[in-house]
This record gives C-alpha cells, sequence and structure tokens, in this order.
C-alpha cells in the first residue's frame, strides 16, 4: 500500500544467544511459531504486515525487566503489544526483534474505592475493569473504541467518548510501573492525587508509545457511577447545525458528560452493523450524568440550544439497555464503517482543533470528502474539537491511497494552521510521523529526541516510532 | 538556621566578559546594586539569603534566549523569578549566577474565550489574569495562598483550594512557550484541548522548578463563572470528625468546588489577621459551584453528611463580598500564622496521602504538634489529601529548627508509607530534596538525573534545585 514498511533492510539481526538467554528465563512463552508471528505482525492500520522475530508471552514485571536487559545487550528491538487494537502502526516491528505480548498480564492488582483507585496489570482491558468494578460504585471512564489494554491506552494518551467530561489518560493515569531499557524496575509516582514531587515521570510515559519504557502497571483513577444517567440522540439538518451546537453547550457551561458527532454516512453504517434505525443526517448523541435533577436540567439546557440550531426533537434512551446498545453501536462505528465495502482497508484521520476552529475544520474537509472515489465517514468527539475521518479504501489501489493520504494532508494541516494537532488520541506511530516537525518546530522536536537519546540509548524501545531516527 | 544555604562554596564565577555581553543585550536593565540583589536573595522559605550576582529584568522571550545563550556559554546559573513567593527556598541562587525577574513580563497576550485558554506572558499573576477576565464571564481557578506568577505556578505545579474540583497546574497548563538552557525557543503544545502527538513536553516543564527551561509564556484553561456560587462555614467538635465528613463527601460523588480544613489554632489566627469571628474549633470552609439548583442540592447532600459526623450548623456566606472576604482569609492563613509569633520565621509541610490514609495521617500529625515548643497551625485542602502545618519558629534558635524538621521528617514518613508524597504542591526547592530518594527510589531518580543532563548539560538551570547535583 505504501513503503513506510518495507524496511526489511531495516531489520536488526536477533542473534542465537539472545534467543537462548531469553528463552532460559520465558521457557516456552517464547515462541518463533509463523503462525504467532503473523497474530503480531499487524494491528488496525492500513500497514501491511510485518512480522517480528519472536513474541514472548510476559508473565511478570521481574521478567520484562530481564528481557529487557537481555534485549538491550544484544541491542534487540522491543515491541509491547496489548489488545493489538493500534490504528497508527504502533505495533508494527519495522526493525523486527521481540514483540512482548502482555495479554496474560491482565491481573486486577488492587481497587481501592475510598481512594478513587486502581492498579492493574498492562494487559487488562477497559472492558475488564469496568466488568470488576461493577458491583462497587465506581467506573473508569476512558473508553476509545476498541476494547483496548490500559497499557496501550496510557502508551498512546488515548481518550474516547467520555473525555469532555472525565480527561484523557493524561489525566486518568496516577502512576505506572515501567521497565526502562536497561531492565530497571520504577513506580513513576506514588498514589496521592497530587504531588511537586519532581519531574512528571508519570506524563513522560503516558504517550511515549513503548519508546521511552515498558508500562507493566498502571494506576487510573475512578469515578462514583452517576446516581442519573440519561441519553439521546438529537439529528440535524446539516453538519454544521450540529458542530455549532456542541460549541454553543460548551460555553454555555453545560456539564454534559458525551456529545458525539456522526455524518450521515456514519449513522447508515451505525444502522446496517448495529441494527439500529437512527435518521440518516448528521447527527449528536448525548449522555447526561448527575443526579436525577441535575441530569434533567442539563437536558433542558441542551435542548435549548439545539433547537436554536435547527435540531430535531431528542430521542431518548433512558433504559440502561438502550443506552448500551446506542453506545456499542457508537464504539464499533469503525467497525461498522469497514462493513460499507467489504475487503477494505480503512485509514483513519485524527485532528484535534480549539473548538472555534471545529465547525470550519469539518465542513471544509466534508467538501474534499465529496469528491473522494471511496467511501467515507465522519464521527467525533466533537465536544474536545477532535474527530475521524474514516477512509475505505481498495487495498489494491495505490491511487485510492495517494488520494487518501492527500486529504489526510490538507486536514491536518489545516488543523495545524487552527493551532491544532495531527492526531487527539490515536498517537504518532507510522502514520502521523510525517506531520511532527510541522506540528512542534525542530527545536520542540530536538528535545524529545534527547529525552528519547537519554531512556532508551540503544534505541531497542518500538524503534522506528514518533522519530524514523 | 541550617547549612543548606551556607553555599558559598559552591557559588560559580560570572565572568565580567559574561556580565559585558549581558548588559550588551538588556543595557540598564541588568542590576548589580547591593538592594536589588537583596531583594531578590530570598523567598517565603525559612532560609537565610543568598544573593545573586546580578538581576535582570526580563522584556521578552528572544531577551530571555539571548541571556541563556551567553550564561550558557560562560556556565553561569540562571533562576527565573516570577512573585518571589515560594516556601522551599527555589528561588535561592545556591550557585550564585543570574536572577532573571518576569514581574515586567505581565501582559496578558490572548483570551479566546471561544476555547476557554488564555495566553500570558509568565509574570502575569493569578489575581491579574482574573481582574483581566472579570466581564468575560469566565475564569481561571489554580490560586495557591500567595498571588503568584503564572510562569511560578506552572514551574512549581502549584494547586490551591479549587483543584478538588477544577485540578492542579498540571491539569490546567495547556501548552508553555520555554526557552532551554543553550538559548532555543520553543512551545510544548499548540492550543488544541487534547494531543497524542509524541511526548508530553508541557507536562515535563510543569513543575521542573527552572532547572529544565525557562518558562515565558503560558497558555491555560479558563472555564465559566458559575452560574451559582455559595459558600459555607462548618465546625466540628473534633479535627478528626471534619477530615472524616471529607472522605465521606467525596466518596459520595458530592462535585463540591472547595473544601478546605483549618484546626482551632489556624482560625484563631485568621480571626485575629482578618478581623473574623469564626468560632475557634477545626472547621471546614465549603463552596458549591452549579446552577441555583444544583448548588442547593449539594449544600443539603453536604449538610448531612457533617450532621453524621457531629458537625454544627452551616453558617453561610452568600453575599460575594462576605464570600470574599472568607476566602481572601484562608488564603491569608500564611501570613495569619505568622502574626501569632511576630518575627518568627515559618517552616511549612506539605504532604499530600490517598485520602483514606488523611484521617490518621492529620490526628498523628496534631499528636507530634501537642508536645512542640512553638505555636502551630494546620490548613489543608483535604478534598485532595493535602494539608499543612505551619511551625512558627525563633529565627535564632537551632533547637527549635531541629524539633520542626524532625516533626517534619517523621511526617513525609508517614506519608510515604500510606503511599503519598513529601509534597502536593508546594515544590522541592531546597527544603524537600532529602527526601525525594526515600519517595521515588533510586531508579526513578535516576532517570528524572538524566533528563535534567539531556535538557541542561552544564547545569545552568537553577542549579542545586531538586537535585543538590
Amino acid at each position: 500500500m505504501n513503503d513506510m514498511t518495507d524496511s526489511s533492510w531495516l531489520r536488526r539481526p536477533v542473534p542465537a544467544a539472545c534467543l537462548d538467554a531469553l528463552r532460559a528465563v520465558v521457557g516456552d512463552r517464547l515462541s518463533t511459531a509463523q503462525a504467532v508471528r503473523e497474530h503480531h505482525g499487524h494491528d488496525e492500520s492500513p500497514y501491511p504486515d510485518v512480522l517480528p522475530d519472536a513474541v514472548i508471552f510476559a508473565r511478570t514485571t521481574e521478567e520484562v525487566a530481564a528481557v529487557a536487559r537481555i534485549c538491550n545487550e544484544h541491542r534487540v528491538p522491543i515491541v509491547a503489544y496489548g489488545a493489538g487494537s493500534s490504528l497508527e502502526g504502533h505495533l508494527l516491528p519495522v526493525q523486527g526483534g521481540i514483540t512482548l505480548d502482555f495479554s496474560g498480564m491482565n491481573a486486577v492488582l488492587a481497587v481501592h474505592a475510598e481512594d478513587f483507585t486502581a492498579t492493574v496489570q498492562a494487559g487488562v482491558t477497559r472492558k475488564q475493569l469496568n466488568e470488576h468494578l461493577r458491583d462497587s460504585g465506581l467506573f473508569f471512564p476512558v473508553d476509545p473504541g476498541a476494547d483496548a489494554s490500559l497499557g496501550g491506552m496510557a502508551a498512546t494518551r488515548a481518550s474516547g467518548t467520555n473525555a469532555v467530561r472525565y480527561g484523557t489518560m493524561r489525566e486518568n493515569v496516577l502512576s505506572l510501573t515501567v521497565v526502562t531499557a536497561d531492565g530497571r524496575v520504577l513506580r513513576t509516582a506514588r498514589r496521592a492525587p497530587k504531588s511537586s514531587a519532581g519531574y512528571d515521570l508519570t506524563r513522560i510515559f503516558v504517550g511515549s508509545e513503548g519508546t521511552l519504557g515498558i508500562i507493566t502497571e498502571v494506576t487510573v483513577k475512578l469515578y462514583p457511577q452517576p446516581e442519573a444517567v440519561s441519553a439521546a440522540v438529537c439529528n440535524f439538518p446539516t453538519l454544521g447545525d450540529a458542530v455549532d451546537s456542541v460549541i454553543e453547550i460548551m460555553q454555555a457551561g453545560v456539564p454534559i458528560a458525551r456529545v458525539e458527532f456522526m455524518d450521515e454516512h456514519a449513522v447508515r453504517s451505525v444502522n446496517r452493523y448495529s441494527k439500529l434505525e437512527l435518521r440518516e443526517t448528521p447527527l449528536l448523541l448525548f449522555e447526561f450524568h448527575g443526579s436525577a435533577a441535575g441530569v434533567q436540567e442539563q437536558a433542558a439546557s441542551v435542548q435549548a440550544i439545539v433547537h436554536d440550531h435547527g435540531g430535531m426533537d431528542f430521542e431518548w434512551a433512558n433504559r440502561p439497555e438502550d443506552r448500551s446498545r446506542l453506545w456499542a453501536a457508537r464504539h464499533n462505528a469503525y467497525f461498522a464503517g469497514l462493513q460499507l465495502r467489504p475487503g477494505c482497508r480503512a485509514s483513519t484521520t485524527d485532528v484535534c482543533v480549539p473548538i472555534s476552529a471545529l465547525a470550519d475544520c469539518v465542513r471544509e474537509t466534508a467538501r474534499d470528502l465529496a469528491d473522494a472515489p471511496f467511501p467515507t465517514t465522519i464521527v467525533g468527539h466533537v465536544g474536545d474539537g477532535n474527530f475521524h475521518v474514516l477512509m475505505l479504501l481498495d487495498p489494491d489501489s495505490q491511487e485510492e491511497w495517494d488520494i487518501s493520504e492527500r486529504i489526510n494532508h490538507d486536514l491536518v494541516r489545516r488543523a495545524i494552521a487552527a493551532d491544532g494537532t495531527c492526531t487527539g488520541e490515536h498517537g504518532v506511530g507510522l502514520h502521523k510521523m510525517g506531520f511532527l516537525l510541522e506540528e512542534h518546530g525542530e527545536d520542540a522536536l530536538a528535545l524529545m529526541r534527547s529525552l528519547k537519546h537519554a531512556f532508551d540509548p540503544n534505541n531497542i524501545l518500538n524503534p522506528g516510532k514518533i522519530f524514523a531516527w
């Protein structure tokens, strides 16, 4: 599809002595079987497969530390692998080496309900954690579309539909256990709600995409399950009306929990995939959290605002099962989109802009998409200024890939011109690397590189990501 | 008082060529006058004065960059100086060199009301910013006791009474303009509400206490002024009852805006200093933000909880002028404490613990204080698990200093044993340096050091802080 992962020339040798040393630590949980390597050779990005030389199924932090020491000695790359749901190629071992699979490190280690914190192994997924919390009166809000692992979510600074109210992984990770490139184990912070005790190691690793250290445990913030929850769908005549409504809602200070946008194509895909009967116009999905009275008050404020922007009547989803169905449909929008064109590969955009620039940015993008020779959908966490275009490409068509890349480039330039970012929540991986210079400038990028050099001098941690190096 | 700042042997030479080169850039805004050096030779910490060799009154980011280039070439230390309100000795130039005074860089550069952001020069103070915002319907919530500069607040990861609802500087700084040790200028992030585009440079500099770069501009988040605000005071028979109430309020998920604790000694000092007539028992100060109905609902929930813990009736402060008077009194608690013993110097503790450990931690500390031979007060942002002991010492008594240090050490050990931190919001400075090893461990501290080496290889940025080096 493109040559970014035609990187066979970049692969580093994995000496037999290294594999022997690793086997001495992990035994038969090191696999070089073709099927296992293939399973770990792709993610949800549009790139062709790139296989690791071997896969290790990790069990403990100490074991990960031993693996790091051995790989560091032999200069062999390590890629940490959670649920495999990256959209940007993070998990492709472009320089070969070892993929460390965390699916077996999936224990919930502690829930401190009084302190609103949970500590989990990095392989625990967000749904697993919330299932574990179900009877505690608490929940963990960060919800990317996929059922990602908490380690992967921390590594990509993930967010999702709840971020407008509860923040992203940046705000919701309290502490991490990290293995360094040379195999030391450290905790980045203690469990106090805030601290000014030195550099913010936690946030250095959150969003570092496995390039600065290997996250083995995650302590996150939890929240009380709201006393009352209600959700509603509101259709709009145009995309601009929907986006303008959101801007006004935010400015009115309504403490809305979720507000998600879908264009008519996204609605159509979701209707088909999730057997819903939503009206196929641009729409907003709202969710309100609070006391019973508070939720009513929020809903009334929002209804008044959307009415002024041509919004139609709210369709309420008040029963928990109806709400779950609606949000499951939203979370599956990526997979629903894929079904619009069987056999396709999806390329995803992820810009995020200051909210004052959002309406123009979405409108201009929609104009670009009108001419595209492939199906597209737009969905967005518009309360955060973040939206995604899903472009459903013929995997064999270089022309479609080139057009999609041009659309993405134009979109990113538009976002950066508006003081926005090329990636609001998916991360850089391979796909957004080319934009970092434009977004951050040479001096900021040089500082990021000096941090990478300081933390991983042999460049063994997910090499070739964030920076091509 | 102690020998931590008897550091004359550490002072580095400031060559005449360096001063000449600096004068060529800033002209007569470089001063070596004794009075100016003395003014910049102390902060609100208990340490004796340490004078810089010269003071530069900065005007622009570019000028700061030129100063950094010259100082870096000559290996001359630079200390950035905002409002001078550090409690921990951050501002003392223990290795000599240049103090960069930011009081002249006090322009509000932009308010983007639609995006809820403001960009200011580093010398703008929190009160100045809120005065500027008064008619915009927005406000900036982070409020350490002093009227600190935004640059200093970012550098120490400050918080204050609103943090329980609105977060600290960690959550509220969106982007910084930073001058590096070698005089490059960079922006750490764009104005998008969230981003996953590479390492989190913003949060690397937030809390770095001037040791990694010089903050010259700060972009912060703003919030809508709440539709309704009400404040109340509630007295309790014991300190434990007050703290237990807060824990239950947090667990009930009441979205309280502020909840501040004072022990009876703090109340007495505040009554005297601010001419109030609060009942002199342990008390909580509450503030509720929201819609009119929401505020009533929050207050009713809180009243029910405090009643169960022996709390007396609420005394309301609903008129804006009464509320302002109450909160001004709370913000002046440090200065009020000083007046309990004229001529004293204060030593302040700043532990923060998981909220489940708060009641025991405060109770045990109060027992230690009962035997102290000097006056003390306890105040706390108890919704965050953070509280301060103010110890009012005879500046000429080594014995009192030693006792106060022992109390602080015992308190920090208690906090660390409870998975807490030695500093919730004041920062490390000189006073908390000795605890970092115990709090973070050798490996985490080594990583912090490697970051410092990477960003400031000549150790010219506020040297001798965070790490003794």
